[in-house]
This record gives structure tokens, sequence and C-alpha cells, in this order.
């Protein structure tokens, strides 16, 4: 490990199948493109980054207690499906000093009622949401000014 | 593999304890013993079919993508629990090109409030539930045929 | 009357357009039709089948209880736009011994959220629904083995 | 006017009082020293920036329409507690066919339970909340790649 | 094993973290302190315990069913965030023969709206919440005396 | 017709299956039998008596009309299922200048949530619920005296 | 006290003040003028009763318990307002083997919302009301029919 | 049938007693002398009329086909009560493809709380409430220049 | 000001934009064509006319003062989005003398559900929606025979 | 301006009409008397005066803030209709260091659900309600003990 | 009894603790310092007082009635805890003629939701909240205008 | 009074009919006999202990002030149906320094609706339910560690 200021990208549940699932809605961006922009935004702000993408939910939660031993900076977390439903990822979100950022590609104020609530938002340190890939871009630059 | 059009059975949280699990809910007969019987429905009907069971909502995920990936005609889902809570579970149904049954052993709407509410109900082709392990018998028959 | 078991398939309100009404979300069988798929398999099965239409709620109910003193074996109910509101329905299939098994032909979770609640699902046998005319099909399948 | 791409900041009700409201909860930045940091970060961007500030929701519609009229490539919208309860002014968002995207200084999330609900949210383009005046500048960001 | 009645332990998301994880919220104990309080108090009253933790939901589903495979006389769950939101979790407290303890170090009453609702309480034989570590001791010594 | 003051009885949906219909709810008396105590009580009231039954909303609106032409002192209604449900019985009931009593042989609060709410109570002079064929009695006394 | 089988009315909250209190809406007797009715319909029953009425709800659920003690064989209970707050009156209406019967002067349907959920109702044999103190004269009959 | 363009106008249930039904609500004028009105205006406007009423909503649903096979031109439709509560009449007004205009004597936003929805509204082409008869001559102008 | 009977046209916020702003949900005549096909109405009805728009609710609650000042016959509003969020607004219609019929050019049953609740409409004498400019056409009709 | 402490009363929209506008709930003083009534009793509590009436809510913002900027010492608000809609008012009236006393003519609590919530009621020092003209004399009084 | 006119203040429960209750809350006058002050007051404005406290509802009502009778002015209540939850005291308030006038200490729309809603408001003449004992002074005044 | 520290068990509302009143659901054991386990448990605690029962809500807040004035330890509370209703209590508990432990002999989540909702929770240390008359046992262990 680099002696960068790290930071930790969580990519939740689905989110492998970028690019192939419902591209109308999520854009034909796979995650590995993705990951490579964020890689080469984080070169530009001299900060390291590491993506991690799991559809369980307890990966999640084990991933941000290890971000916090790990000393990492700050945490961009897009819980998927989860940010409506996991009071225990919001637990874990609360729970590390770390702060941590919700991104989500999609605005989802647009989008089914269930998806208007986050469980997620009220412990975060802030939301960026509806730039497809690019809210994943700005995440990293509101990241690197804390 | 075989030729045959291929059909995918996911049994969800808690459907490996069936035969024990309150029977005077959820029937006598063992998950294995209803595998043998959609089996055999399954050779009736000259289709394939796999049997999955799990308590851990992502590998329910992670099966619906490679049911995708591996070109099965039809998954039948029994979600169990998961049914009225997995926004996750639901958003990986919506995103394969695989049409998806939704099956349940018992008569939801009989049961408490919280199961009313299906999740998963509104990305599915159709709804089987009620009958039993005939349930999983008329899904089969009903996949067969899309 | 033959002394084959019978099966009354009972029709709701504005189920006899069908193929003229929304084709997108209904089909494009007529009733006809479908009776006439009805009555192949019921033969198939070797079980006797009526078919009655009504856009009565009060007629429903005559018929529902003409069905308990006439012996029938199962009753597959249709019950259209009453599903969402007939208290008085609903009170007809629970107070006959005779199983009721509900059948939609489109999947109503995806649908308008009052019809999401089925006053009528909480006392029958079970559901089958989103399948097209293949939901009567099937349902006649389950009242079969009943 | 220059030939620049315009982008338009509309800051909507109280937000004249930045620096002397509430600073534990908005910051010490003044509105105006805010602003100075927008002008310097569209020229770091290439983009030309008009800000303005009423406590009138009127006037915020007047200058949505009139942004329409002037060509302006995206607006940054703070509407402060306007979001939560005018329709009128989310009509003019939809109704313009500038992309809006926006703002707000704090993660409303974690506030009263009125604020949950932004009626603008979903016709903007996206969201950005919670980085102070840095939301700002990281819209203005989104809003140069659009 | 030896022939001492046992009692399984419980401890569900985020629980790992104790005594780090917002001390002026959950105490100063971190997990293996509190357990070999529970260990202590367990051979006080001549009965067996076993405890575990697990921040993956279909873990805690597993070792529930193992903990009735094994004769376990009562079980301790703190099921942590699941509390609010694991049907699944709560169809296997509700599937197994062994009685459970629902236990809480904080008073879940003081707290966020969506912790009011327990979906596991009902299915449990009864809740201990509030008394921190002590929560645990008071649910020893109530499962002892099942 | 006699000169003696009329009161109509109106039996809604169902009731023409007393009797039979889950007498566990409604009792061992059939409808008949109950109209015979009715008929008994009324001569000894010195009132004259009529009863309907239908399933049919209609009618019972129309019936409602009727006895309004025909002179009738009060009118006993039990409306079973169209209770919780018609709007259209209520508008009849509220335009009438007869006093209607609404009758039911169960006590409508211990059972489904829906039948809490009755449509028709807040037009009806009173209600008497909870005593079986018993109700009707009671209701004949208290029409007569109105 | 004699031989007859008694009957106990409990009169609650505020209902010392009939004739006084808002005479448009609960009539113009006294409570000694309703009382004396109720004797008089008791000689003519052939049982005997008791009113007692009370401001505060502990009096009449110790009063309930009396009664039980005393092997009254029904009460009449016109709760007032409690009728709608205290789960304290419904346990002990509950606890009691004595049947209850709910009497209201008006109908209580036609008022305010919070007067349309009777929290005494559910475990009460029935309920009469709206036939001002006929309701209570209505309520011994059905009493003394028990 | 003469060569005009036709126009139906359904009366729903309750309206057959116009002027004799609460005229302090509904106007003192009969449905006879509003259909005389509705024929003068249909003959001022050159269009043919159809006047229906029925207090049966399975009436109104075969009527409303009917109009469909007859070639009518618009359909006004007052539903009275089943405005608020009959799903299967919004079906029918959805399954045809004749424009339906509702149409209302009273301002219903002015009445009780359950008034306030109306099931048909959403498959209306428009609506004209709250200015007694004149609402069908109002709509019956607009149905005639659609 | 001529001796004709005056009516006032009130256009709320964000309709002066009409004809641009969204065509396919509002039409394609602009607030200045419409305000011509008014005033060519007027005059074949002999009445005068004044049309007004603002997106300042403070400016229509002024105007609704003025009218009743200048002895106005009635008003025609259409409110747009102050409809169902503003209580000032109603205060005004409610405060004046002038009768005032509710105008849309949607049909709000259709939209959003925070469109389907108008503060306005229990204070006006009626409402017409859904006939796109139309509804001010056959509002005029209804104010001049009021 | 005097050196005497100053206060401001502000009055929100439809009280310009106050004596006119329904007397029957609001009083028949006009504005101009009760703000008399408010300068001589400022005049005998010794404390200065200014009162000023708006129906655009951007005004009572802006207002709000020269209040503290001329070092008033107290505000009374009437905000009437936005007293239960406006966020941006509620929020000036947070933001600013002078304590505001709410006040009312009417009791807001009898009147129509929507004014049961009051958003500026949790940010003002307190409120009075229910008094006439003579909640703002009581409204004094309380500001100049502060 | 003087010939003054005379004013009951009545305590609710919990207020006999005043001065040593959540002094931060409730300020740190005792309730006997408060009943001097009023006294005071009194003797200023030539109206007599008596001041009573009880933790009993049924005492509260005794009380109320007792003022009908004794012929007092005005009561001033606060109700303590009860204001959120009894009917019965609403009951009494809204059968006396005397005048009632609610007090709280605190503001109460700072609290927790439950004492958002007043029960006893709507049958009160008007409210003061928020001025601690100030509330009580406030409220005498406003009495002796009555 | 002995020098031992001292707790004080607070019986509610209908528990005195303890061991009579539905055993199945709170156990035969009456309240004396529970009472006697306590004072057996709180010797070999070492701790002193009053028990004390009422149905007056008034009698438990002044017994809870009793305790605080004499120097309790803590309070047991079992609030009966109070739990559910009693903002007064809750206040009591709030006010007082001692510790209050909520205590219920069934599992209060289990029961009805209206059951799930605890006034007191919030303000206790504590909760124990569900361990019938061993609840107490429970809470006097907590009392005695606290």
């Amino acid at each position: 490990m680099t002696s960068l200021p790290m930071i930790l990208v969580l990519h939740g549940p689905n989110l492998d199948r970028l690019g192939r699932r419902q591209p109308e809605l999520y854009g034909k961006e796979s995650l590995e493109e993705i990951n490579n922009r964020i890689s080469d935004r984080a070169s530009a702000l001299d900060v390291g980054v590491t993506m991690r993408q799991s559809n369980h939910e307890g990966h999640l939660i084990d991933w941000l207690y290890e971000a916090e031993d790990d000393g990492v900076k700050a945490v961009l977390l897009n819980a998927g499906g989860f940010t409506h439903t996991s009071v225990a990822l919001r637990d874990a979100v609360a729970a590390i000093d770390v702060p941590v950022i919700e991104v989500h590609l999609t605005n989802t104020a647009r989008r089914e009622d269930f998806r208007r609530r986050s469980l997620i938002a009220p412990v975060c340190k802030g939301t960026i949401s509806g730039f497809g890939a690019d809210s994943y871009i700005l995440g990293l630059d509101a990241a690197s000014r804390l």
C-alpha cells in the first residue's frame, strides 16, 4: 500500500452487471470501465483507491470495518437495493469514524416509491445521485477534499 | 448439460427445513421429496431442471445472473422471507432477461400483514401460491409453456 | 349432468369483452376462445366444467351458492374489479365448503396500487396470476388435483 | 454576454443570510464568499456563471424561464425551504428544457421529517447534498460535463 | 460437548465492533469481554454456552437450525439491525422448537422510529433490552429457568 | 296491507344462507326461522313487518325507496358485506326520510379490520350488533318506539 | 340482595350531568330519570339491577371485578369517553367471565373521528348505540335474554 | 336511430330520486326535468342523446359496452356513489374507446372525505362538478366538441 | 369599465409558458391564443372579461380581493401548482363573496398523487378539468349562468 | 425611531381584509382598528411597535431579517395560511436571534384538519390563539416581558 | 365566597412537582410560587381565583362541573399529559358553559410527536403555550376580559 | 424502614386479578403469590422491596413521586393497559431521578396492535417482557445491579 490517502469505493448488489443490466436506466458502461475511470481520476487527484463489489450485505459491512482499521480517508458507497432496506449496513456506516459518501447512478427520486427512503443517507456525509458513472467521479472529488 | 431447455428452481431462506418446519403450515414433505417431484415432472415435460437452496440473499442474486449467463429458459423463485424485504433481489429479477415465476407454498394473503406486499411480484411474469408443493409443479408447467 | 367431478369457472365483470378490451393488457383471445380452451383441457383431465360470466356482483354470489348446492368440486374465480372491493363476494367464498381458486389474467402486482389488495385471496385456496389465459388452464390443473 | 456556455445558480429563500444564519448548520461563509468561489471555479472550467437569490417563489420561477430563453446550459438550484413545498417551482423545472441540478448545503436526510421529501428532485437531473458550499462546486463540475 | 444443557448466544451484525463502536451508546466492553462474562455466568448456572457472531443474515439462520439439531435448550438472540428488517430470520426463529430470547444492549424504544418495530419479538419467548451487557446475563438467567 | 304501522326488514348479501354458512359465526337458525321470530315479535308489538333479502346492492337501494313511498315507519337493515363498501347504499339510506336501524348478527368489532368501518352507520338512527338473531328482535323493539 | 338474576349498569365519565350537558346531543333526561326507567324495566323483566356512575377509570375497573365476584348475570357499560382511550378498562372487560354489553346514547359513528374506534367493543358481547336513553332499555332486554 | 352523432347520459345510483332526495344538496329538479333540459340542449347542439339510470353497477357496465357497440360519440357518466368504490366500473370506462366525461351535481370536494377519491376520474376525459343540473349541460357542450 | 357583468380569469404559475411548456400535456396553444378565445366567447355571452397571470401567490390573492371590490360577477381560477399547496390562496377564495370556479387544462386525476388533493376546490363553486383550453370556455359558460 | 425597545407585528396573507372577511370567524374589527389597539397597548407598556402586512411569503421573510438587523426585541407573527405550508418562513424564524411569538385570531384547533399542523410553532417562543384581536394584545404583553 | 368574578385554575398531572421536575424544561419555580404569582395577578385584576391540582383525571372532571355549579367566570386548564389522551376530560370541557382556556408551560409543538395533538384544544376558547409560568398570567388576563 | 436499598414494585391496572384473569395468558399465580416470590428474591439479593397495586393512574403517579422522596433505588413498573395510553404516567417516570424498569408478564409483541407501542418504554432504563412472573424476578436482579 502506498502512502497516498486511500479511498474505498464499495459497489453493492447487482452492480457487477452494469452495462448488461437495463442499460436504458443504468448506462452502457461495465463496472470494469467505471472502475477504470475512477482509477484514472484518483491518479489525477493524487489519492489511492480500491474498488470492491458484493451482492452480500455481510461483506459490505465487513469491508466498512476493514476500511476503518486500514485508516482509509473516505468511503464511496453505492449500496444499491440495500440503501432502502438495510439497518445493519446503516449501523456499520454510523459505527465507523471514516466519512461515507452515498452515491447513486440514477436519480432515485424519479423511481419507485420504496426507493424514496434511504436508510443510509442520514448517517452519511452527503449524497450524489443521478449523474450516471459521473456520480462516482464527483464523489471522488468530494472525498478528496474532506 | 443436455440440450433440453433448462429451468432453474430457486428455494430461498428456511426452505431447507421443509417437512420439519411448522408442517401444519408448510406440509410434511421434505425439500428433497419436493425436488424429486419437480424432477419427475420436468422429465414428463421434457425440460431440464436444476434446484438450489440458500439462506443467503447474495447467493440467490448470484444464481439469477448465472441463470441468465447459462441461457436458462425460466426461473421458479420461492424467495421465502426475502419476498417481502429484499429490494436487491427484486433488482436482480428485473435485471435479467429470463422470465421469473414467483412461487409460494402457502397462501400468503391469509397470513401476517407484512406478508401482503411482495417486492418480487411486480417484476415477475406471474405468481402461483397456496397449493403446497403443487405450486412448484404448476409453476413448472407454466414455465414450460413460456 | 354427468357423473364426472364438476368445476365451475366464474368470470367476473368486464371479462365478456376479452379480445376487444385493451388487448395489449389482457390478450387477443375472446372469452369464447378461452372457454373453448378450458373445455378442451377439462376433457383431457376428465372433469366436467361450466363457465359463467356476469357484470353483477349479486349473480356471482348466487352462483357460488349454487355451486355448493350442486356438489361442485372446485371453483375458479376471476373476480375482475370486484377482487379489490367486494366484501360481499368474499363472504360468499368463505361461506361455501367448495374450494375456490383465484385466477387473474394479468400480474396485478404490476398495476395500480388499488389492485394490490385482494379481498378475495385470504379466503381462497390459492392464487394464479399473470399467465394470460393460461392462468385458467393452470387453475384447472390445480383444481383437478384437490 | 460572452460566448461561453452559461450556467445559472439560483439561491432560494433564506440563503442571503448565509454566514449569519445558524452557522453550526450552514457554515460560516457568506453568500458573497460562496458566489466568489463559484465564479472562480467557473473560470477554471471555462464556463460563464450567473448567481441570483430571492425569497420569492415567483422570482425563482420567472428566472428559470429566462434561463431557458437565454440558452443557459444548466441550472444549479438550491430551492431552500421551497424544495419541500412548491409544486409551482417543480412545474417550472419540469417545463424547461434546460437540465437542473438540485443542490443542498446540508444533508437534508439528517434533519426534520418534512425535509425528507423533495418535490423538486424527481424533475431534476441529479442531486448533490451535504458538502456545504462544496455542493455548489461539485454541482458546477457536474453541470459543465452535461 | 458436555452433558450440561446448552445455550447458544447469537450476536448479529456489527456486534463484533463492541467497545469501539459508539461507546456512548453501546458501552466500552468488547464482545470478547462480554462473552467472557457470559461464560462465567453460565458456569455459575451450570449450563453450557456457545457464542457466535456474524454480519450475514444467512449464517444466523443456519446456526438457529443447527441449534435445533444439536438439542440446544435455548437461544439468546441479539439480531442487531436485522431485528427490524428480516422476515427470513423471523421465519427461522418461528420454525425451530428451541425457545429464543430477544436481547438488546440499548433501550431500542429511545431510538429512531424504525427501531420501534421488532419483526423478531412476536416469535420469541420474551425480550430483555436496555441493560447494556447485563441484558445478556439476565437473558442467560431467564434461559436457564425455561 | 293492514293499517298497522309497517316495518321493513332488509337482509343483505349472503344472509339467505344463514344456518348453513359458518354456523359457529352466524348461528344455526335459517333465515326462514329468523323471519318467523321477527313476525311473531311484530305481532306482539302490533306492527306489520315485511322481510326481503337480496345479494344485489341495486335491489336493496330500490327497496329503500319503495319503503319511503309506501310510508313505512322504519327499516331494519343488515347490509352484510355492503356495510363496509357501499357508498351508493349509504346515499339511499341518507336520502329517505324513514329512519333506518343498522343490525348485525355478529359483533363486527371482533372481526377483520375492514369490518371496523361502517359506511352505513353515520346515516342510520342507531346500531345493534352482536346478539345473533336477537339483534333483529331488539331492532324491532327499537323501531316500534320511534 | 334478592335471588333475582342481577344486572349491573355502569355509567362512565360525564354521564352524571345528563339533562344539563349538551341536551341537543344527549337528551333532556337526567341520569336519575334514566335510572328510574331502567329500574322500572328491570322489574318488568324480573331481574335485579344496580346502577353506578364514576368519572374515575379506576372505579369502573374495580366495579367490573366486584360484579364478577357478586355473580352478576351481565353488565351494561356506557364507558363514555373511556370507550376510545382506555386499554385498562378493556382489559377488565376481557378479564371477567360476565358478559358485558356496550351501550351509547348517541350514534358515535356520526361524530368526531376519534369516536369511531371503540377499544371496548371487541371484548363485549354486543353494542347498542344511538337510541338515547332507550339504548339502556334495549340493552337490559338483551342482557335478560343471555 | 338518426344519423346524428349520439351521446349517452348515464345516471348512476340514487339519481332517480332527484328532486325528492336532499334537495338542499342536490336541487329541486326531478331527473325527468333534468333529462328534458338535456334533450333540449342536445337539439340545440344537433346531437342525439339517450338517458339511462340504474341503481345496479352491472347495468352501467353493460350500457357502457353497448355504447361502444352502437358507435356512440361520447358518454356523460354521473356514477353517483359508485364513483368512489367501483373498480369494475372504472375498468369498463377504461376498456371502451368512447370518451367518457365525469359529471357531478355537487362539488364533491366539499363533502365527506371518502368522496374525495374518484376511481373513475383517472380514466375519464375530464370532470365537471358542482354546478347542479348545469353540470350535465356543460358536459353535453364539452362532449359535442370532442 | 363597461356596464356588462365582468368575469375575471386568473392564470396561476407557469401558465404564461403555455404552448412551449410540455405541449403533449398542456396543448400547443399559447396563453395569448387562449385568452383570445376566452374574449371571443365572452363577447358571444355578452359578458366582460379580464385575464391576469402571475407566478406570485401574493398577486393572485391581491387580485381576488380587487375582484370583490370591483363587483366582479365570477372568477375563473386556474391556480396551477398552488392548487395543491396554498392555504393562503384558499383563504382568499373563501373570504370573498364572488363565486370562484376552479379550472384545469389537464385531468389532474391522471397525474402524480400530490395533484389529487385540491386545497382550492372545497371553497369553489365547482370544478372543470381535463378539456384543455376548452375548460376555460366551459367555465365561462358556467360563470355566465350564475 | 425612538430608543424604546421595538416590537414588530407581522400580519400574513388575507389579514388586510379583516372586518370584511368572514366576520363570524375573524371578527368585525378592521386591521386598522386592531393596529390602533396594538399601538395603544404598546404605549401603555412603554414599547415601540411597527405593524406590517403582506400577502407575499417573500416579504414576510425579508421583514424578519430586517427586524434582526434593526435590533427589534421581539416579533408577533400571525402567518395566516402560511402557518401550515411554509418551510421557507419557518426557516427564517429559526434563523434570526429575535424571539418570535405565534399569534392567531381564531382557535385553529377547531377548524379544518390541515390547520392542525403549524410549521412555525416549533421554532417560535410560544403561541397565543383563539382570543380574536386580543390575541395580539396578549402577545404584546408576552413580548414585553421577554 | 366573595362577590368578585371567580376564575378556577386547574393544574393537571405531574404539575405538583414543578421546580423539581426537569427544571431545564419546566422552569425552577414551584407550583406554590406560581400559585402565588397567579393570586397576586388576580388581585391586580380584581378577580377571585382558586387553584387546584390533581393527578387523577376524574378529579379534574369533577372540578370542572363544580366550577359550572359555582358560577365561575372562566377556567384556566393545564391538563398536562391528559391533554393528548383524555376524551373524557374533553367531554367535560365541552359540557360546561364556562369558557375554558388551555394553558401550557412549554411550547408543546417543539416536543414529542404525540404532544402535537391536543384533544382539549378544539373545545377550549383559546390556547396559550410556551411562556413558562407567564402562560398562566397571560391566561388570567385573557380570562378577565371574557 | 430498614437501611437496605429499597426497590418499589408497582403493579398497574387489572393485576390484582392475576390467577383468575385469563390464566392461559397471564398464568395461574395470584398477585399475592408473585409478591411472595418477589420478597423472597429481594431477601436473597439483600434489598428491601415494597409492592403496590392500583387501578387508578393517579395513584401510580403519586407513588412514583413518593418513591423519589423516599430515596428508593429503583422502580419495577408493570403499567398494564396504561403502558399504551398514559402520557401522564410517562411524564412522571421521566420526572423522577429514580431509574424505572418496565416489566410485562406477557410478550406484548405477540398481541393486539395497540399493545405494540409503549409510551413508557422510551423513558425507562430497560424492558423485560414475556417471562410470566419471572419477568419481575429478572427485573429485580436488574434493579439490584444498577
